[in-house]
């Protein structure tokens, strides 16, 4: 449990007076798990997240099932969250996708680009142009049903097989799909390299190609630490909309030591301590994530969660603890 | 090992050009094992961090064996170590110490004060000002000997027993050690609590009341996650002086999940993205890190090191990998 008064509040100037954080666990902290997780625990964790005050939970992806085992059941999970008080996007991958999205009743979707020609061939076997161009009608038709787009962009600031990755294609492939008409972009440091000079240099230039600030989110990977500083580094400069994972669920496959997404606790904590608003318990988060954790076998890599963890959870013991 | 090119170096505007990493490992890390590291592993380990391009290194304390067992040692290790062309500063809790430590030649010395009652208590047997008025002479005299004195000041932000530590607190435990001669104070975040408005708040108190940012040092634990969104919130204050352990080792045992200090190298990655010089050569600080991990028997707690650990490492893998 928090101390009493633990993060002091403390605003600092220039940081935004509230933050929408899009939680990605039940998406993309659960994909990568080998072992299935069956529906109703994914159903009943989404619900816990609601529940917990968050307010923007992915839900699941119209994937293949042959791509993503793990969401093969997002035709039985949607319709038992699908009524909960949250936004709830899906991810499509396609339009057939988008078909089981919108015959379900999706209201909020999102396609997932790649800013590397490698990582497209990797995660989607196409080209980047050829990803765009699978994506134009699925966000056509999104948008004619009156539905949110948001465009994932993966591998911004370095990819495993290209190293460093220039500005200028990051900023083309973001152009591409806000010209197509996704309503959101999701900027992703998929294999977690960034730091934050890097971050404020790529959203500088997306600003300077007519890109607002208002339409970017953030989706920091914790693979070497620096999630929550590249973060910080996000907020001084506007960005409102932070990707995290409940518990730090989830990794790439790609980046060696699967540390994965920021931890949304890890998060909270320090929106808190800035007297951000974002409308989380972070009690009820924490004990959400020991809950889900005891589900997948193992404790949550989240530092907050680890040092929140009560004291009757099966993984309240850091197994590297000293003491 | 790191991928060619990563992280990609973007400097960030008002940020140091260089900064000074004081590596407390050795000392901050190694003192709350259980297990006797031997004197030669000690030096060992020293050795290999100066040859990792570390220049301030903590060596030891020169305590009463009976309060840190594992530092037992001190007489013995110094001199395997005096003569490494890096500073080497050793902790001095008294006279006594102080007298051990000059007799070995120490030419940096620290002590160890309170910001709050209860932890001078719990930690010294001592009120706030009795451990003050401890190190006094302590202070007059390494001065009188021309040492270098580093003034340490734990629980700035939080406090387990206390919660949130008034502003005015710390900045008169700071105002009294450096008026009795300390030469640099760090600025401890013990339990891991704090978050960069506080953090912010506190340095600006600081100057105000007449203490330089050029005199402070940060000291930030990862309990929370928060360390390195600190770190860069005080370098952007202008803070030069970072302390971390190298591979995260040690923590704070009244932190109920001890997860311990900021990781140097989770720092140094986060410094060398934004182009901040520090000498220090991360892919052999991390191959240090992983030998002293591996005379543990446990991974190190480092996102870093775990991701750029080596093939053939006993700990390459961690345990919480899903692939």
């Amino acid at each position: 449990m928090t101390v009493q008064g633990l993060p002091m509040a403390v605003p600092a100037r220039d940081l935004p007076a509230r933050v929408r954080i899009h939680e990605v666990g039940a998406r993309d902290g659960l994909q990568n798990e080998k072992a299935t997780v069956p529906t109703e625990i994914k159903a009943e964790f989404i619900r816990r997240l609601a529940d917990a005050g968050l307010t923007t939970i992915e839900a699941t992806s119209f994937v293949h099932p042959r791509w993503v085992p793990q969401l093969a059941d997002a035709e039985q999970l949607f319709p038992l969250v699908g009524d909960l008080p949250v936004a709830l996007p899906v991810l499509v991958p396609n339009e057939r996708g988008l078909d089981r999205a919108l015959a379900l009743g999706a209201r909020r979707v999102a396609v997932f680009a790649s800013a590397t020609e490698s990582f497209a061939k990797a995660n989607l076997n196409r080209t980047v142009d050829e990803a765009l161009a699978m994506f134009e009608p699925v966000v056509a038709r999104a948008k004619a049903a009156d539905v949110h787009v948001r465009g994932y962009l993966s591998m911004c600031f370095g990819d495993p097989w290209e190293g460093p990755v220039p500005l200028e294609q990051v900023v083309r492939v973001c152009r591409a799909l806000l010209d197509m008409g996704c309503d959101e972009l999701s900027l992703g440091d998929t294999i977690g390299v960034a730091t934050p000079g890097h971050v404020l240099r790529l959203l500088t230039a997306l600003n300077e190609q007519g890109v607002p600030t208002s339409t970017l989110g953030v989706h920091f990977h914790d693979t070497y630490g620096q999630a929550l500083a590249n973060t910080l580094a996000a907020l001084q400069h506007g960005v409102t909309t932070v990707d995290a994972s409940a518990g730090g669920l989830g990794g790439c496959p790609y980046a060696k030591s699967a540390t994965g997404n920021l931890a949304t606790e890890d998060l909270v904590w320090m929106l808190r301590g800035l007297g951000i608003d974002t409308g989380v318990d972070l009690d009820r988060l924490t004990a959400t994530s020991e809950w889900m954790a005891a589900r997948l076998g193992r404790p949550s890599p989240s530092r907050t969660v680890r040092a929140l963890s009560h004291e009757d959870s099966e993984y309240s013991e850091d197994s590297h603890k000293e003491r």
